[in-house]
């Protein structure tokens, strides 16, 4: 053995992943599965637990790190709204230190996954950083003078919940127009089922409409996916140059399965932000894809255990 | 002569104010006249220095410290748009320390006075911190991990610039929907004078039609004035929620002169950014108006001379 060991948890709403990592961001094995909610909480918790003695077997592993969908109040080590969002207020750091008898540190899914792109991804050596990952909710992560954001109840960079139209749908979290609502996946297939031209789009005959079927629908050339797509682009766009102009970062880095999976969604993202944000925030910019694919949460979450923030 | 003095100065897009401190952050001295654009970049110079120079009188100073509504390129110590906003990149650090022969220090004027606040004000104490004032134009600072954000070239905090509308009104930076274009003071007097209610509106008859005329006609139950201050109520309560849910704060600080001019506007922005931000954000939050008055900026400016950030 080189070095000590952590888990990493990463707990989406619609992926689980858990995973094995060393003291230099290196994955030694690691578990797939989607996230059952049908068991509630505690159905998650057993899943996590599995999953995590799985990986521990034989290992001498120095704690868990866990990433998850939804808002954490770190001072209870609470989830208050966990992956089905009517979850109601889940101790997950007490309940999983009970079952494991391991330190176990919770974060939301976004910010470990900032972690891990910023300590071993496409924002190493970053002092000004910030982040969105679009998948079935959208979630965010900064990096402010050098130093993680973490904001004064551990929630900050819930970037999902900026919202870009003040009369625009209605999003999750109870308020109109935020971009969650428009380009997640969750807010994709919502708009496309609630869309008066859904009977003559393919996305009508589809078995399980989420946000993969609408990239499937849009590579096919469907008039309404592609349509919806074009609208998630520009929310999007305006979400990202909203948090460009409110931090003046030196790189943006954008990923997710909805954000690479959605036929030209990044590259419009991208330049539809590079307009629209203040010049003087626009001339040292950079703007990258995520490097550590759907690995940057579990590798953020087991960093955190071995260097803590 | 107890301790240091340095001179603040504060440039906005109507009011220049410049004063005297001492290191314990009270004004010795201050001196307050209309911002004159009408001499270009030199003339608003020697503005400054001639108020400087009335300050200094036979005064040992260390240095000046300068807030300036706009853009600051603090690695070239230029003002990338001024207040007219036609302005060219102004050298202004340089300019100013050839004439008084002083270290000057440059940001954005409500940077500044997000430093005086934090540190003598409604701020003090904060560890996690934002900032908005709303008066000719909008401006922001933010306080992350007890530290002042400046980002990548020293322009973070431009909350002024989070569009709320993405088919809103055309802001100045070219952007439609920021929160400028409905709430600041140059916003709400230009889309009184585009409503096509103008004409049966006492605004109709203003002579100078600003801010503070659309306060006055709200105060006097002006219908058009009363329907744009509910449009500047939700504007800004959308981007101070936006604010709050990227940020996490601890406490947000709310002032300028249209926000606490134009009645009701400072209840109405607390009570919608309240109900709509986050609930895990909403638990711990305060929300405060400012302390320091319209001294805020001259007070972080020299404070930044004597406590170097």
């Amino acid at each position: 053995m080189n070095g000590r060991l952590a888990i990493g948890i990463d707990i989406g709403h619609t992926n689980l992943r858990a995973g094995l990592v060393d003291q230099t961001g290196a994955v030694r094995d690691v578990i797939r599965e989607r996230t059952d909610i049908s068991g509630g909480p505690e159905g998650v918790l057993e899943q996590i637990v599995r999953s995590a003695e799985l990986l521990r077997g034989k290992h001498e592993v120095a704690g868990i790190g866990v990433g998850i969908a939804g808002q954490c109040d770190i001072a209870r080590g609470v989830v208050r709204c966990g992956p089905n969002l009517f979850w109601p207020d889940v101790p997950l750091q007490q309940w999983l230190n009970e079952e494991m008898k391991l330190p176990v540190i919770l974060r939301n899914d976004v910010v470990m996954a900032t972690v891990g792109e910023w300590r071993y991804g496409a924002g190493r050596g970053c002092h000004e950083l910030v982040m969105l990952l679009v998948g079935t909710g959208i979630g965010g992560g900064a990096v402010v003078n050098g130093k993680l954001l973490q904001g004064a109840t551990g929630c900050g960079g819930h970037f999902g919940h900026i919202s870009v139209q003040m009369d625009g749908p209605l999003c999750g979290c109870g308020r109109p127009g935020c971009v969650e609502a428009y380009a997640s996946g969750s807010g994709l297939a919502t708009r496309a089922r609630e869309d008066p031209c859904l009977s003559s789009s393919m996305l009508a005959n589809t078995l399980r409409l989420d946000g993969m079927a609408v990239a499937q629908a849009a590579l096919a050339g469907d008039p309404l996916a592609l349509r919806l797509r074009d609208e998630a682009a520009t929310a999007l766009s305006s979400a990202v140059s909203n948090v460009i102009n409110c931090f003046n970062p030196q790189r943006v880095i954008l990923g997710g399965a909805v954000l690479n999976g959605l036929t030209q969604l990044f590259d419009l993202t991208v330049r539809g932000a590079m307009e629209q944000c203040l010049p003087s925030h626009r001339d040292h910019l950079e703007m990258k894809n995520i490097e550590l694919g759907d690995l940057s949460g579990i590798i953020g979450a087991a960093s955190w255990v071995h260097y803590p923030l």
